[in-house]
């Protein structure tokens, strides 16, 4: 896998993946300039999310059932020293669907997180304390 | 820090950090519909070049050195086997400024990277191997 970041003496900073997409990255160095884009640790705590997210789009789908919309609210904890690893991630599903029963999500959420997910893995294996909760509404 | 991750029924997701600042996510679960973002696992890996570059260029900045432009190229390589972890990060920073000294630039990528950048330290934590090279031109 190839990425790219770029600095061209203004924030924000681009990512640019194989295929030219882009992400931007912004932090606030000068007062007079607001990050206008989520700071790097920010977009790693939206990785997780949106990583375990594709698997569990991925397992409900070939299970048949309907997704009407999936948000995955998530808090963490840093740890006081640099440099300011994470160290407690909980991450809060919450499904709207009229056909997933609770125990069907549970079930694709725990595959993700325990088998599939490449950066709930990664956060883990750093030493810090992963933990979710799943809830379905109709 | 709080951030959620929004899937509402297409891709991509969408990220918000605090400021409703967004970062969207994308993958090719839908032959019909390519991706028009980077995947999870690429901003990750972009995530750690922003994360140092912030700190590159605060560190530069209070040193008074000038920056024309910064690249940060991440290779990186997965393990085979689920959850497809990176098990090894090579970054090659290429400065160009009209006064900085090589060794002041691996003077600062080094601090970054051994002190710093949070998101370096969760990679290398994580079992990852994690290297550098730093280039500058006039």
């Amino acid at each position: 896998m190839n990425v790219s970041v770029t600095f061209d003496g203004k924030l924000p900073l681009v990512g640019s993946n194989g295929k030219k997409q882009k992400t931007r990255f912004d932090a606030t160095l000068d007062p007079a300039a607001p990050a206008r884009y989520a700071s790097p640790m920010e977009v790693v705590l939206e990785s997780v999310a949106a990583c375990s997210l594709m698997d569990i789009i991925m397992i409900l789908r070939k299970k048949k059932i309907e997704i009407g919309s999936i948000r995955a609210a998530v808090e963490a904890e840093r740890a006081e020293e640099h440099p300011r690893v994470f160290t407690a991630v909980r991450i809060a599903y919450r499904l709207q669907s009229p056909d997933c029963t609770a125990g069907d999500f549970r079930k694709a959420v725990e595959l993700s997180i325990d088998k599939y997910c490449s950066v709930a893995a990664m956060i883990r294996n750093s030493g810090c304390e992963l933990s979710w909760s799943a809830e379905v509404s109709r």
